[in-house]
Parts: C-alpha cells; structure tokens; sequence
C-alpha cells in the first residue's frame, strides 16, 4: 500500500474536524488563539490515524464508517497537544521552537499557555463524553470504557507521571530503568490507548485488543527511541527544533545510554514485535502493518 | 438543621475517600506527594457536598445511598484542587500562601505544581468513567451527561476561560460586564454543575433541574462576591491568605467595582433567589438551603 498517500488522506480528515471544530468560539479571544495556534501547529496527527486503523482493523460491521469515530480520534491530539505546551513551558522544558514554529508560551506568555493546555485537555473529555451529537450508535459502556482508559494513560499512573520523571532525572546519570520508565509512560502509554481505543469502540474480542495492545507498546517505544535518534542525527530543519537539545538539556535518551548505532537496532526490533503481534490479523490490518514499517523511516 | 454538623459530616465522608484514595501510589513518588499535598491542604469540599446535598434532595430510590456517589462528588473536588494549584502559579496569580499553607509550587517547584494539576484534573475524568468498580449502577447515559457537562464547565467555555479573562483583566479598569463574565466562568460553573451533577444521577426530572441549576448559578455568584468581600475584610489568619492581596494583585473584584455595602447587599440577594429557586422541592432540600444560608456566614 501507499503508506504516504494513506498517512495524507486520514491527516486530511483529522485536519477538517479540527479546523470546524470550535465555531462556537472561545472566550476571551486569546485564549481561543491559544490553543488553536497550538492544535494547527502541524502536527502529524499520528494518534488519531493509529485510533482510526485499529478500529477498521476490528470492525465487523459492515455499516460503520470510520467518520463515526473521528471525534474520539481527534480527542487524543487533544490531549497530546496539551502535553506539548506544558512540556515546552520554562519550567519544564524550556523550550522556544516546536515544530519550526515559536511555542505556546513564547507567542501568548506562559499563564496563558498553561490555560490553553488545560483547556485542551478539558476539551478532549467534553469530546470523548459528547457522543450523543454526532448522530451515531456506539455502546455506552464501550464509550466509558475508552474515557477511563486515556485518562489513565494520559495521567498520573501514565503520561503526566512519565513527564515528572523526565523532569526529576534531567542532570541525572542515565539508567535503565529510570528511562524505560520515561519512555513507556511519556510516550508509549498514549500511543497504547490510541490504537486500544479504536479496538475497544470497534467492540474487538479480548484476543484482538491483546494483539493491539502489543502493537501499540512496541511502536509506542519505537517512537520514542527514534525520537532520540533525531534529536542526534536530524535535519534542524525538518526535525523543527535545534537538532542536540536533548544533549544539551541532559536529558535522559535512548542513544546517550546505549549509543546511537544499538538504538537504530532497538527501533527495528520494536517495530518487528509491533507487526509481528498482529499476524492473526487480516488484510484489513495492512496500514497498522505499514504505519509501523513507515516509522523507521521517518525524519521529523 | 445543624448545618455546620452536617458540613462536618460530610467533610469526614468526602475526606475519608479522598485519603484512601491514591492507595496505588503514583510514581514517581514528588508527584504523588505534590498531588496529595494540595488535595489535603484543608479544602472545605464544597463543590462535592453540594452534589451530594443535590443528589439527596431528588433521588426517589429508597435503595440509593450517597456513597454510591462519592466518586463523582471527589472528582469534583480534584477539579478545583487542580485550579488552585494552577491559579497559585508564578505565571497567573502568583501567590506564596493558600489556605494558610505554602503553595504547591512554593514546595514542589513550578513545573512539578503544573503536572500535579494536570494530573489532578485528569484523575477527576478517571473518577467520573470508573463506574464499574465501585459496585453500583447508575445508568450509563446519566454518567456520561455527567462527564460532558463537567468537561463543559470545567473547560475553556467555563472555568478555564474565566481564569483566562481573569488574567488579561488584571491592571484593567473594572467594568460590570467583564467582572460578571469572569465570575460566571471562574466560580459559578463549577458550582452550578457540581449542583447539577448531583440532580441528574439522581435522574432528576427537567422541572427539578432546572431549580437546581438557578440555585447553582446563584450561590456560585454569591460565592465569589463573598469571596470578594472577605478578601477585603477577612482575618488573615482565617481566610488563609493576606488580607487585600487581590487590592495588591490590582484584581478586577465585585467590592472594587460596586464598594463592599452594595456587594454585602448582592450577595444576599444572590442566596435569597438561590432559595427560592428550591420553592417546589420538599424538606429533602433543606441542606441545600441551610447551605446557602450558611454561605452569608461563612469566615474564610
């Protein structure tokens, strides 16, 4: 298949909910800028695609479209968003580019860009919740189920810890555990629930959201060590960022414990236990496949 | 009725849940304690003890007990926990002090603070969806309304865009319309839904809450008029902050607008629509009322 065409079309849906999303605008005014200066940031909306494939991957109904879910979808780049900003403030990251793009708090100052995350995080729940507007049938404890699942994921047993430990082992001596730790709850927790939430509303069996699960775990990690490997070997321009921040803000990486050349392998290994713990699948879990060959080859 | 009894009781049931809750410790261990630091810093759980006092005034089911409810009631009160620490943060409010006690930021640094909030905030959505675990049923569609209008209320359209407005009007000249709108959005949301939240878990009747919500949105204005007023009058070592710190903070407040005997005046106007809002509920409703008379009285 045409991952890129493939990748363009489902960023393209995700794009247009997003861009009619908040016609009831917020107010005041700054804060609405806020967070959609952040939300149209150009981001690859890799969460949501990965929600959207593992649900065609499990659907059985032959009526069900995926534009029934693309709420639900578009409510983990809520959240992801919102991380970002936070992460990027001063007294986190401290960061002043995302993306090639001036971040949240250098454009709106940093009390409103904490509002702006806060505010999109909240949004996500209304998002997750509001399943009686969009005109479509998903089961209620299905709908409970994925809510209590991201905010596990995005909270404190999951992101939100993963980036306190980020935040707490910056100057520290690196160690294994401390950075598995970081990179499966940073990272790899949200990406889990987003292909688990596209299974869950596609009402999987247990033995396909297993599989999922897998899936979504290994390419979580897979994501996160080849982050660190662009952060040393990426183009500025196309990683939007200065390439060596993570160096220079001693954080804790994959390639700074284990060398760049073991983390290249590392990110192969994940993404072959990622495909290979879809083999029951069938042919309709051929992006999923291809979503995860595509990482090793991305740039930004 | 003996409302400060009944405050008292309800303040030990809210707080015995709260202290048992977190008994699967959040790693790592700073944002567990910061997050606990707040959530046991001497709130008056309010905003919970209103969905509780709602709750009892419109179940029918003889069977029902409040606890089944307390989740969704301390949910409420992460919420605002998350606010405050938030609110306190050098980058909006910046203050040292809340409720007698160093901010959370003043003991757990600025960034730890921020994810202590979102952490907060999140574990209230957690709360709201976990409604298989605590061995009761309510119905899945008023759990989800629930959700939505808490995500609503607690959002950019609510108190996130009221704390925004907040802090874009500091150092403004005062005018009524903007006072109102921050008002309405910072304080007034929350408690008119933690009213409401109550009613429809009690699967109230739309005649019910809609009296519910007018004695929500009255006692969450006469709140923060109160509020108001207290920060010009209070005792310091009541109120838990200094005195004239929103005067210093140059804050746009209902005294500062109107002057304190004209506010005194609003505030009482706020609790007396606030209970005749309750006029067709029977004697089941006589906390709710006792609760907004207690407000006038109230010291801190």
């Amino acid at each position: 298949m045409d991952i890129r065409a493939y990748l363009r079309e489902r960023k393209t849906l995700i794009d247009a909910f997003l861009e009619s999303y908040f016609s009831a605008p917020v107010n005041p005014k700054t804060l609405h800028n806020s967070m959609l200066y952040s939300l149209h940031a150009g981001g690859k909306r890799i969460r949501p695609i990965l929600c959207l494939a593992a649900y065609e991957a499990c659907v059985k109904d032959s009526t069900a479209k995926i534009e029934d879910i693309i709420p639900y979808a578009a409510a983990l780049e809520f959240i992801h968003t919102y991380s970002l900003i936070h992460d990027d403030l001063p007294a986190m990251d401290n960061d002043d580019l995302r993306r090639g793009k001036p971040t949240n708090h250098k454009v709106f100052g940093e009390g409103m860009a904490i509002l702006a995350g806060d505010g999109l995080l909240t949004e996500a729940f209304y998002l997750l919740s509001n399943n009686t507007q969009y005109g479509y049938h998903l089961s209620h404890s299905a709908v409970l189920r994925v809510i209590r699942e991201i905010a596990i994921a995005a909270g404190a047993h999951g992101m939100v810890g993963g980036q306190a430990q980020d935040l707490l082992s910056e100057d520290a001596e690196p160690d294994a555990e401390t950075l598995s730790f970081i990179h499966t709850h940073k990272t790899a927790a949200l990406i889990t629930v987003s292909v688990r939430s596209g299974g869950i509303l596609a009402d999987c069996s247990d033995y396909e959201l297993s599989g999922l699960t897998k899936y979504g775990e290994n390419i979580g990690l897979a994501f996160q060590v080849i982050d660190d490997i662009l952060d040393v070997e990426g183009e500025t321009e196309v990683i939007g960022k200065p390439r060596g921040s993570d160096e220079k803000k001693k954080k804790m990486t994959y390639p700074k414990l284990y060398g760049i050349e073991k983390s290249k392998e590392r990110a192969k290994e994940l993404i072959n236990a990622a495909i290979n713990s879809l083999e029951t699948f069938d042919e309709k879990a051929e992006p999923l496949r291809a979503i995860a060959m595509y990482m090793l080859e991305r740039k930004s």
